[in-house]
């Protein structure tokens, strides 16, 4: 997999040129290899995994904020972006073990003083293409990976949680409006869609119904090609059908007047 | 209608006991004579109407805060709040005209940096018992009352556009869940009920239709009782039937499996 390194440190080694209290965290889903991913990042100074997030400066939006902190990580521009949760419990940077870990990775005081002081998190969500995304990594961030999101390993502060969020979020577009444009390829088959739906759900879903229910909301197109690079029966390749995708999802479920 | 005066001032007199560059606005929603409505504040000094909102105290939950917010402003406890979106534009709280109004109102210079500073804000809507909120002054709110949605007087900073929001998402609700429980009296005629739809979509919807979509969605009780307190033909009563109203809340359409 392709991997970027970004050599430029400033301005984010000075943290007292951002607002303080806030903070931006994002959970940058990728679809690959039927598997859900999620991108996450690990501190040089740490050692420990974390969402990739940073901080708002104060001339910059939040939602600019966003864009640019994920663009560092995944080098992607135009990333769909969606604000799904704020997290602000009191404590969440400063839990039990927190301060020990910061004082075992021998950064300065000033930058351990910023990491566990209050701070507000902003969750946001990013469906991307898995196969456009460079993770990226810089001298502060020594590892920027894609892990199963069955498997992702020990976070940082509350982030596990956040991730849940997100997953729910994730689950709760999926079970109301039409998902897959943005994560899976252009073409693809009703089992790489399938596979997208079990991931994201975390549970088996019955080959015949998924495919009945799929093809009758409207919003495949049946290609006359078939995938040719996998060992078995050529299976059928599908489109989404951009019209029909958009309609549902701004439609209403019987509230709609 | 029912007001209440609450005479402390402190600790709200001293912006610097808050977080900085964070606020709260919170969209209350209430239902009365067949109109949406949202409560709004006139702060004392300022002359200009305003959501009621307020800042976050160091050691309290951005949830917590929102709630303390909303309790002060309507003597309501439990109130059902949910977070809709981030305001995160740069110039937010330093609009044209800011600066002027804040000189104009004689705040001292304190306060007028405390309010014209970068300001993050939550943007929290309530849908509340209109029946039960006690609109509540301080000696710092010189007013605080409901408006009908389509009569907001002209807002402070970028209100309008959170209202705007609020309203997309309340909306955005309507036309996916069942909506009402909160808004409306445990029992209720169908045009009442119609009336609520109207309202928050902003546009008259056919009556009969109206009604045989609801039925069919089988999430209201006729009651064995009339409205009697009207003057023309007494019209049936509805209780929402908690148990469907619920599986509906948490239903998909036709994307679950």
């Amino acid at each position: 997999m392709q991997t970027k390194k970004n050599t430029a440190t400033a301005p984010y080694d000075d943290f007292s040129k951002f607002l303080p209290h806030i903070s931006i965290d994002c959970c940058v889903f990728g679809f690959h290899e039927n598997q859900l991913k999620i991108l996450l990042i690990k501190w040089e100074k740490f050692g420990v995994w974390s969402l990739p997030g940073g901080f708002i400066f104060p001339e910059e939006s939040v939602d600019a904020a966003a864009k640019r902190i994920l663009q560092e990580r995944t080098s992607l521009q135009n990333i769909f972006l969606e604000q799904f949760k704020i997290f602000g419990e009191v404590n969440r940077t400063n839990l039990p073990g927190s301060r020990e870990m910061l004082e075992r990775s021998e950064v300065d005081s000033q930058t351990q003083q910023w990491l566990l002081q209050r701070t507000i998190s902003l969750g946001y969500y990013a469906l991307v293409d898995f196969s456009k995304a460079i993770p990226t990594t810089t001298p502060l961030i020594a590892d920027c990976r894609w892990w199963d999101i069955s498997k992702v390993p020990h976070l940082i502060h509350d982030h596990a949680d956040i991730v849940k969020h997100a997953l729910k979020a994730l689950q709760g577009h999926l079970l109301n409006k039409p998902i897959g444009l943005n994560l899976l390829p252009t073409k693809f088959t009703m089992t790489e869609l399938r596979r997208l739906y079990e991931t994201i759900l975390g549970k088996t879903i019955d080959r015949r119904n998924f495919e009945k229910k799929m093809l009758k909301l409207g919003i495949l197109d049946r290609l006359d090609e078939v995938k040719t690079d996998v060992g078995h029966k050529a299976p059928v390749l599908y489109r989404f059908n951009l019209a029909t995708y958009d309609e549902l999802l701004n439609a209403d479920f019987g509230f709609g007047f």
